[in-house]
């Protein structure tokens, strides 16, 4: 579906600078060669990346959890998920490290569902998507700075939340209808 | 799921100032007070918003363009979608715009999926998902450095792409799944 013939839509980047170095995000300003001839300036969040995990117990509960996200000043509901420690971090271990530390489960079976690009118009962050099942509970130890409630929904329950629109974190819409796909 | 009791988890901003005004993009550096009582940095990429359309026509086709994406400097298929064009503008008539702008669709049926934050951890961008039907053909008029091929796929052959993780957009993914879900 994607590969067939690009040619009339490719740029190529003939100038990159940093414009912007913060803690989490640094803006790059690139300038790219458009098929037309032209220039056209691009602004790139450039982001480490992160992996997610829908974890589904025996029962058919998905382990969530609600935080409070500062970007949209509200709570939100999602699936365990956690920035990489640096850039080329395993992501299969990180998306390990994240489910132990914000709900204390480790998982025997690991599936890769997906890896997506959040927000391809502005930023290159990049999510790696796991299904993890045959859970066994633990003791959860967020970050120092990380507040959240663990909540476990029937997977129906959480795809009945979805098509309501109750639920509007991009990754945890993607990863949970992917897995709910492969699980009915 | 959502709601119950969330004050163990609640932060209140403190202070906001502007690091960054970019073209698209403008960063706000925020302290929040945490539950603990402690204070902490956060960084927000604000964004306008956008609408993003599956448009499914009498065969079960959805229209997908292709678009070079200079942020994860490669192609990706994706829904049709765009930004608003100011903050608070009417996220169906965006959608409407959009669709015929990339594609030349007309749609006499709208239904509104969701509305998605697509990266929460550190941007406010959201996003109108719509599922249009009962379309009409027209003339596409892209913008002018907008350079896209638009495909028509079946939805069943775009969800079986998604699941075998050929689909990187999350907005596509979320898209196309929960229409899938609602089409069935």
């Amino acid at each position: 579906m994607i590969r067939d013939d690009n040619s009339n839509i490719m740029e190529t980047t003939v100038d990159s600078r940093r414009v912007f170095d913060g803690i989490i995000l640094h803006i790059d300003h690139i300038t790219n060669r458009l098929p037309n001839g032209k220039t056209a300036a691009r602004e790139v969040a450039r982001h480490v990346g992160a992996s997610a995990v829908v974890p589904v117990d025996g029962d058919g509960n998905v382990w969530l959890v609600k935080q409070f996200r500062a970007a949209v000043d509200r709570v939100l509901l999602e699936i365990p998920a956690g920035k990489l420690d640096f850039k080329g971090e395993d992501r299969l271990l990180a998306a390990k490290r994240e489910l132990e530390e914000e709900t204390g489960l480790t998982a025997a079976s690991w599936i890769h569902l997906t890896d997506i690009v959040t927000t391809p118009g502005f930023s290159d962050e990049k999510i790696s998507l796991y299904l993890a099942r045959e859970l066994s509970p633990g003791e959860s130890h967020p970050d120092d700075d990380e507040f959240l409630n663990v909540v476990k929904v029937p997977l129906k329950d959480v795809v009945a939340g979805i098509m309501r629109g109750e639920i509007a974190d991009a990754k945890t819409v993607c990863a949970v209808m992917m897995a709910w796909e492969k699980c009915r």
